[in-house]
């Protein structure tokens, strides 16, 4: 039973939207080298390739639900509890935080745009915000402290901050808004998903003969050098975060992975040495990749 | 948004036999160095990583569809059709061969073991041939010449041959029984899944601290170095094969992954150089897997 090298198969449209995002988790996680994150050819110590392709896997159930046009936040608390079935922690939180609306918006009827998005998040109810709260009791989050009078919804105190958002009336589009700026997964739901579709016009834009896990690694560098990672903005700095940028801009200057991968390689091993982990950019990579492959965008 | 390495979460038991063996199909490709096969750090020109990610996530539906106790045939073709929606050709034909009946006995009412194992596949019909034949017409498989009097049965005319399955009323039992010797993938179905489930304990006994993908490397090299693998043996003959087979058994002797990593390594680049592809050991791998999953005997 082997492989075939002669077959040209035109890929098969039935994959369902939440089989395009787990395939997304999946492609994104392989890309490499992805300058401080995981990828096909780097682990941190205790956070490893297998527990993605674990959390990947975990993470369809909820998917589904998506699919199917259940409450973002319940969904949301479903793929969660079921990525973080393995031992290595948060891995596509918030990866998963924009593929769930993205996954609902689908059941629009026209293709998967801005606006479709948009009405998505926008319609998230009280409910759906306790969903999402819901979902930190599953896995540890990293978060920033709240401002002083935000302090009774900190996202921290999981379910414990229920009463609070259900006597204030905030909805999970009010959760995010308020988290801008500092979280650009957050600014992903109040812009119409601004970086996710221009992620996935870049992706668009590439040669399909090359492979996959190249293609995501060339346009996560992109992202990288566009804004600063809010994930290291948060846990290192803001200064941090702006070399990151800095280093990130200066290698496609000099022409990115097609004209020096030893660099781009050279730069992803020493972020991940020093524990300096773009996991935002990581997110919203994910979230271009499922746009791109809902809309055949993005050949494999 | 982070990952956080300070959690210890337990396996959640709820992954389904289904989400199981995706997640086998997964953890198999990813397993490095697997000499001679896709693997988290080595491709073929035309067959790479990501081939084997859509493969997984394509199968699914049929995979899902073997939970539900739908018929076996129809099941893996369901698993082909979808696995195949990629362009990387086979990737996972031989291992949904060996993963549909499996999750299929996950619904006897005792553990996974080689006599629900082995009722399962000889409780197939000749319908179930029918699907088995069908499957070869959603991608190209590597198939021998069979000989003479079965040449109406020859697996590459797909379809075409299902009068004569039907005629001569054989099961998918009794195609898998032809098969043997030549086919250590149809040798699973008649032997009770014997190296799938020797597999899943060498998987159990291994320290669970070692990487997934590492752990999965060492059983591979184990299952290389005890039978000549038999997808070599159709397309490179006999000495070829043999001679991988002793080359595992050097490495082994020598210490194997844990001693000798570099040495294996360099085998695994050799393989993939010269286009030797031990297949079927990837697909008796990816079995063993599931049964590990499926018993709570792999960690990650």
């Amino acid at each position: 039973m082997s492989p075939s090298h002669d077959r040209t198969n035109p890929p098969d449209s039935s994959r369902t939207p939440a089989a395009n995002a787990e395939l997304a988790l999946l492609l994104e996680v392989a890309g490499t080298p992805k300058p401080g994150n995981v990828d096909r050819r780097r682990d941190f110590p205790d956070l490893r390739f297998e527990h993605f392709l674990a959390g990947a896997v975990g993470a369809r159930p909820g998917l589904e639900r998506a699919e199917r046009g259940e409450a973002i936040g319940a969904t949301f608390e479903r793929a969660v509890e079921g990525m973080a079935a393995q031992r290595g922690g948060n891995t596509q939180f918030g990866s998963l935080l924009l593929l769930v609306p993205l996954v609902a918006a689908t059941r629009a009827e026209r293709e998967l745009d801005h606006q479709t998005a948009r009405s998505t998040v926008e319609a998230t109810t009280v409910e759906d915000s306790v969903g999402f709260y819901r979902a930190f009791d599953h896995v540890d989050v990293f978060v920033d402290d709240p401002p002083a009078d935000l302090e009774p919804l900190d996202a921290r105190r999981g379910k414990d901050a229920i009463p609070a958002l259900e006597e204030r009336g905030i909805t999970l589009y009010d959760v995010m808004d308020a988290s801008v700026p500092g979280d650009d997964v957050a600014r992903e739901w109040v812009t119409g998903f601004e970086r996710s579709f221009e992620t996935a016009d870049r992706l668009a834009a590439l040669d399909p003969a090359r492979s996959a896990t190249d293609r995501v690694a060339s346009v996560f560098l992109s992202l990288l050098a566009e804004r600063p990672d809010t994930l290291i903005e948060k846990r290192h700095g803001e200064t941090v975060a702006a070399d990151v940028t800095d280093h990130a801009t200066d290698l496609l200057e000099s022409g990115g992975l097609e004209t020096v991968p030893d660099r781009v390689d050279a730069f992803a091993a020493d972020l991940v040495d020093r524990g300096v982990n773009p996991g935002t950019t990581a997110d919203i990579t994910a979230a271009g990749l499922f746009i791109a492959l809902d809309r055949g965008g993005f050949d494999l």
